[in-house]
């Protein structure tokens, strides 16, 4: 994953913070992000053309191999963000999204990345997940166009 | 499920209010009670012989037609708690597990029930959840004997 | 509780099944149902003017006596519904709200209640939570005008 | 926190796959390692001396700044773990704590972090949150002599 950074399209994954997403001290627990997270990077590749019914009939999957994120302002119940998430870089099989969190207000609230393996369930339902090379098509549908 | 109420045995399943689990009130949100009543389901079944693996194996789960709790005391962040759970009736595909969760002073803090069906996975892997006639011998396995 | 049902406004509460919402049998699991619920009876008060602002403003909340549902039909991963709420009874201090979940295409997928009290934090912060009479100015936001 | 790194004892937390932690690949949904984290530095603190009722009447909090996690290998439904945590640097007002998750068998599931903040809230409850000066008394509590 030595490539220049990539000129990736934006996706957005508007979300709320809810009653039971706060904690005691009455703001985000902070798992609630990497719940987003996880939401915003499926809503990207919907976008783009890889729904989710798409992802199922193909038997595509992206497990992660980690996640991490920065906490700059908490949000509390009734905040209105969104989550802006970009491809950073492409591997051979697994890519890096990286996602910012803002409230309405345009306030960031958070930013952190995914590395996530493109993979394939070999053999059918209950089959393992396999690494699945990443064409230069996929990579295509995310390039922001300058 | 006209069956008198039958006597069963009791399933004991301990948990911990988490920091996580609790909503800006300080107490607990309470969809966490449902997350434990279902955890507190397929441990009772794991009690009994059904662990996790045979239910795997032998592509068996027990999706809900209905879920029910009565709140009657608020615990807060750090509170340990367990949940106890009967069979309280028998239908031919289907089954009512009540769950009473205590507080470790023994005060009653809800009462519920989940309604659910003894389903086996038509088909191997990825195939649709059928329901299963319920043998005498699985109600044996939760039958008190007095 | 014993009056006539309530002709009441509906609130509408738009929501999706995301990846992490759903089971290894890859259906919805069904607490979500319950945190979809309480999130719209939150947003349901926010259309009528409670909004969460408000209620922080005032100490206000609304604890629950109990909770129930039916699980009519299963959606998976990437289903958009939308939760319909409505005040089916009003009681001195307490209140139902009825809620049911619809996938986008109109299918039924569940229904339930909530019974809720309607509670005002005595002495600030961190005082305890005091069931508060309902005022008719509060129904009368509710009431569908015929 | 230039520190070297500090030699601290060990903290452990005990938790289980539960079937609503895993997704439809059927492995464990990553944020649920947020919230063993989240769980595990509770209890940590509270194994020393600080638990959650001394937190709470102390009004103490830690809030995060950043947390991160490494997935190794992926648990599913039924698995029994342990979270043992670490200080690994303590700054003037803030402190690492490290995690690593393992399977009974010994298996390492994920490692990774939590940079949180040692605060006090100001003015009793619903005041902010302050950074506190972490004392050397709350370090010795956590220093592994040896």
């Amino acid at each position: 994953m030595s490539d220049a950074e990539f000129q990736s399209i934006v996706g957005r994954f508007r979300c709320e913070v809810h009653w039971g997403d706060c904690d005691p001290a009455g703001i985000i627990f902070y798992p609630t992000y990497f719940r987003w997270f996880d939401a915003a990077a499926w809503n990207f590749f919907s976008i783009v053309g890889y729904d989710v019914k798409r992802m199922r009939a193909e038997q595509l999957a992206m497990p992660l191999v980690s996640a991490q994120c920065e906490f700059k302002s908490s949000p509390v119940h009734g905040d209105h963000c969104e989550v802006l998430s970009r491809i950073v870089r492409w591997g051979g099989k697994s890519f890096i999204v990286a996602h910012q969190v803002l409230r309405e207000d345009g306030i960031l609230l958070a930013e952190g990345s995914e590395t996530r393996v493109w993979t394939r369930r070999a053999g059918g339902p209950g089959g393992p997940l396999k690494g699945e090379p990443i064409s230069e098509e996929l990579k295509t549908l995310f390039r922001a166009t300058g």
